[in-house]
């Protein structure tokens, strides 16, 4: 297992973590300069992010600094009421792909959806399986356009909690299943992201982290649980701030042959989202040698 | 499958649905004539409830009634971070089976526990495997008090979202490995309550529920999953408000040969806890004639 109390060379920056603090969006440029200045090698930008910043510039910002991609957030959301949403789904995340490419991600971040329609508060109907379905249906398409660009998609298992409204696939075990089924020879293509928030309660993680093997573990993300958690959404905790067995997780993922970077994403508007910027990074370090 | 539209024969009402009503905690003799008054035939008290109301007068109350019980609210927190906690524990947990046999329950319900002292705020430690460990370990013991009884132990899964404070055991899969280590002869000691709050996301739900089998399906609660949920405890929806597809997992249930008691239980304080009581009762009839 690697030594991460020396440096923070392993350290990435999902640049949610910073996205807007105290009111007012930090923009994406700026966290890629801030993240330069402390010597963080790695970020994961969010389109949104990189929209509002523009592609090129981002593009160009990245390579300046020598930064690297550890993934790129986010396509999925395959679910859809009808066939013209699944329609503009996949040309968005053919864009995402080529976005990713752009920026020389590691992989592209799936977030697959939930019930179509829930996360606008408006759920078309109560057919979990069958959103589950599509979901496969979309992960399939997109890994065509995925290989002909070399670009692996990394399936995103979300925490239960959000199963209705923002993606249907809630276990490791669920992913790997889905990655067995689309790429059965495990090509490299299609991997699963591990964040911590979401599978560390489940009783098979490590079992599963071990069926997952190198081939498959595309992005490692770390926060914590806080306890109490206050907020289904954006009450996360920094790394130490909770009950998360980070090391015992990362030691099983490594176990596997993974070397890639710990990426931190942590949504919090009661307490990081608060503070300035730049001590959000500079504690991610630190909770990262320390903590991770 | 049964017809639960004409009448409510089938419905038992845990009676935290309506525990304290417009800031008034609502004494759960005045709960039990409210239900007898209605036609209910069965609930499901929570021993803080019943301690209130004293033993013998709630045990009185029932059989005058001739109420049923469903269940009884519960049994478990095992997880304890010295030997002298586990000890009060297993007192506590055979004083619960005792009441339980006074009161004449279908079962006793488990809430395993999550972290020693993660309720209270303070996580004792990281070791989730290991509360685990003691979960086992405790159910283990208890059942021996449990068949000298006659009481059949019901392991509740719950979220995964509760898996830090209030209870380590998550999935029905692992529920059913436990009973299957602890009860390998089946021998109806030792079962699962399904409660859809908690197991409604879970891609294996159908097959667990077929593992189950009749003999380890001791009960079936029921409520909603609201979109959004505003709160990770007391945001429970009614049956009909939310995304949870009930009849679909009721069937499954009954073609196990499930014929019990559908119990409804919500944790409601910004909604249901802030109606009459008897608006609540009438609601639950209603719903479960048509939702469930």
């Amino acid at each position: 297992m690697r030594d991460f109390t020396a440096d923070h060379r392993w350290l990435s920056i999902n640049t949610a973590t910073v996205r807007r603090q105290r009111g007012q969006d930090w923009p994406l440029l700026d966290i890629l300069d801030a993240c330069a200045a402390r010597g963080i090698r790695a970020v994961s930008p969010w389109r949104d992010q990189v929209h509002a910043a523009g592609l090129a510039a981002t593009a160009r910002a990245i390579r300046a600094h020598g930064l690297e991609l550890s993934g790129y957030c986010r396509g999925g959301m395959f679910t859809h009421a009808d066939a013209a949403g699944r329609d503009a789904a996949r040309d968005d995340n053919r864009r995402a792909l080529d976005e990713a490419c752009e920026l020389g991600a590691a992989c592209l971040v799936l977030v697959v959806g939930g019930l179509p329609g829930a996360l606008a508060g408006h759920p078309a109907h109560k057919d979990l399986a069958g959103a589950r379905a599509q979901v496969a249906e979309g992960i399939a398409a997109l890994l065509a356009d995925a290989r002909e660009r070399g670009m692996p998609l990394a399936i995103e298992p979300l925490h239960p909690m959000y199963a209705a409204d923002r993606a249907c696939v809630n276990t490791l075990e669920q992913a790997l299943d889905l990655c067995d089924t689309l790429d059965a020879a495990r090509s490299g293509a299609l991997g699963v992201a591990v964040d911590l928030y979401h599978v560390w309660w489940d009783p098979k993680l490590p079992a599963m982290i071990e069926r997952a093997g190198r081939l498959r573990l595309l992005a490692l993300h770390v926060c914590d649980w806080r306890v109490p958690t206050r907020d289904l959404l954006e009450d996360r905790g920094m790394m130490g701030d909770g009950v998360i067995d980070i090391r015992a997780v990362r030691a099983c993922v490594e176990a596997q042959g993974y070397a890639g970077y710990s990426e931190v994403e942590i949504f919090s508007s009661r307490d990081w989202w608060l503070r300035d910027g730049g001590e959000v990074l500079d504690t991610c370090i630190e909770r990262h040698r320390r903590c991770v």
